[in-house]
């Protein structure tokens, strides 16, 4: 695992190349993608059954055998362990109780000439929610990506879920039927993403795409961009760990906190940033007799020696500093009075605060959206939430009189834009007609 | 101009046909503008130099050139005749205020454990902004797109907009001195968005691109997403206008409301829906004597022709099901009552209600942003906002006790999701360590 040094003379080269991660969206990937989806353009669901067939090696012999009915939905979970129900519910319950913060009610205002200003907030018709199948079909990902767009009053929502070789984890259904998806529809890749964008006989067309998935999922969301709303594009997912030299016993806690992003995947990111350096040698300790109990060691081990790093900051200005640049998708801040450095932090998907509050709680049942801005889009992007589910509409609502001034004003200004017509629209407005 | 019937058999094909309106990004555009950004980032300023030296004949012989002085920018503010300065500055006070009501102060809450969860808000550190040149150079679009950047607390807004054979709209640049620009740039088309992107040795890196374009700037911004965040991608303009058979003396009236979108650009859109049949005469009537009027004539022709329609539909019920389907970018309620459909519209980008609401106004100085979702995507889009210059971090701190029930929870999950350094991460918080 590298180790980095913040006075050292290269760390910002070094810095920036622990970080640099770009997806690789070459010609051939595109190609292939666009293809896909002229075909389900064109041959709607004939294309996504004989697509499905074919990436997925799904037995369906029909698009009606892609549909799970909602029987099979509440089958599912009713099928769960009371604990494993018990968790789930526990989960759902409160990302519903956290996104219900995020309702916007839209504003309405009256100016100083009695003319109506405001902003009207409406849910989306219909959405889609991309739910990776196979190793990394997590139900956790329903909840999260299904709970924000109900509680913005999405009145449709789609679930696609790749099952290879026919294959389902009864959980991500039971998540389904837990979060009220209305349709789930056992399709995946760009194939899935064309037939939620363009719609087919059998697949009802979305306003809205979000979720994650592999590269051509990736590619496929780029290209339908504009003809349907899209989330983020997302990378590898990271975490960044800060702590300030508390007591050695809480190494293996921070070594496991960093090693649950770097099981996800070999190219995840787990940074741990530290002012003290006996506590980066015991943190680098305690990762090593912690992989040895780990079904995923070979993963973390690789992500650990891909992109991993434990960096060694001068002072708690240089880390604030150091987690600016990063703008990770997961802030821990193990101090005993994370609220201090909140102020300065900028950019972070989002902020585990304490030693008590590890990462994973935020990927179940904090409540928040584990759905976070990755490789370092935290520095413009938000979580998904229920703002991502609602759009708005502005509204002017001017009187007579109110409406005089205004419409001067818009004379001017478009007869020096050479618009005349824009200005003789509000010169009606402001002239005796 | 067409003429659509909703209750003849066809009129959902027809509807259809009116609304299709697809942007060719062909293989070549895209290429095209790939090898632009290459250029771009492999050699920066250089690159920046010659392409705007090449596509926009710009006389500057080096970078430096290309930016404009913040002395220019006061110039050209202080050279406005009082009347456009006013103007200006009203419409600048006007959007301002409006967007005020859009800050988010993100939120706090103690959930029944005692843990706490939240939301930070944080406004972009840089944002470009872009701003076509030459015809469609409009110092309103300048207001449009800076003020809600200065509302949100952005602290480096970059403006970026060509100079066709070095030649500038001083209005432009007055418009960025009134919004507080800090820097402009003299560079457009893909070379623009580029630099903006990753950055040059003169040109700073921005985190957000915002702003129309012609297809190069909509091509570039839909490869750079992700390296940046973006708004949404422009389509032509739109306005419908709905009506229930006023007096026939608002035909003129809604004739030119209709006229000042058509105006805009031989593919703008202008829909004209009534429940009156001896409406759609009258104002069928007033744009032709209208259109006698305007030095655009042939260009509003032209988008009439293209892309007009008068659209007669049998009651209100109706007329809103056709507003909604459209999802026009600008919906103007000429009605006595214009509140009374309010529920019922779910898909538009601006509401402009009652007869003094003409578009023009809140293209100049309602206060709202003019900056709107097109062709269609009113259905998951919204105005440009305030919201578009903040991003959100989600906050949570648990206490020791309070983080006992969730870490059980996300162990139970955890496990279920075969992901087994979650759970051990998770078990530290519930069980004695």
């Amino acid at each position: 695992m590298k180790i980095l040094n913040s006075t050292s003379a290269d760390f910002q080269e070094e810095l920036a190349n622990l970080l640099a991660f770009e997806t690789v969206t070459d010609a051939s990937l595109i190609a292939t993608v666009d293809a896909i989806i002229a075909d389900v353009r064109a041959r709607g669901d004939v294309a996504v059954l004989e697509l499905t067939q074919k990436f997925d090696r799904h037995p369906a012999q029909s698009i009606d055998e892609l549909f799970i009915s909602q029987d099979a939905l509440k089958a599912a979970f009713d099928g769960l362990s009371d604990e494993v129900a018990g968790a789930l519910k526990l989960s759902a319950e409160r990302i519903f109780a956290f996104h219900q913060h995020q309702v916007d009610d839209g504003f309405r205002f009256t100016d100083s000439l009695g003319n109506q200003l405001g902003q009207k907030i409406t849910p989306l018709d219909s959405v889609g929610i991309y739910v990776p199948g196979g190793l990394a079909s997590y139900p956790s990902s329903v909840l999260m990506n299904a709970i924000p767009a109900k509680v913005a009053g999405v009145a449709n929502i789609t679930m696609v879920v790749p099952a290879p070789d026919g294959q389902l984890n009864p959980l991500v259904l039971a998540a389904a039927h837990l979060a009220g998806v209305d349709t789930v529809i056992t399709i995946g890749g760009a194939q899935a993403v064309a037939a939620l964008a363009y719609g087919t006989a059998s697949i009802a067309k979305v306003d809205k795409i979000t979720g994650p998935g592999n590269k051509f999922v990736a590619a496929a969301k780029r290209a339908v961009f504009g003809q349907v709303g899209i989330d983020m594009i997302a990378g590898p997912s990271e975490v960044l760990v800060y702590a300030e030299g508390e007591a050695a016993d809480n190494a293996k806690w921070l070594a496991m906190d960093l090693l649950s992003q770097a099981e996800h995947d070999t190219v995840a990111q787990a940074i741990f940033v530290t002012t003290s350096a006996e506590q980066l040698q015991a943190v680098e300790t305690a990762i090593e007799s912690a992989l040895a109990r780990l079904p995923k060691a070979d993963i973390a081990r690789a992500a650990l020696k891909n992109r991993g790093a434990l960096i060694l900051v001068k002072d708690r200005r240089e880390g604030m500093a150091v987690i600016n640049q990063v703008a990770p998708e997961h802030l821990e801040l193990s101090l005993d009075d994370p609220e201090a450095v909140l102020d300065d932090i900028r950019h972070a998907g989002a902020i585990f605060m304490g030693r008590h509050t590890p990462e994973a709680i935020g990927d179940y049942c904090a409540g928040s959206n584990h759905v976070l801005p990755t490789s370092g889009t935290a520095r413009f992007s938000s979580p998904l939430g229920v703002y991502d589910f609602q759009k708005k509409s502005s509204l002017i609502y001017c009187t007579q009189t109110g409406a005089v001034p205004l419409a001067k004003t818009a004379d001017i200004l478009a007869i020096e834009e050479n618009l005349e017509a824009h200005a003789l629209s509000a010169r009606y407005r402001h002239q005796a007609n």
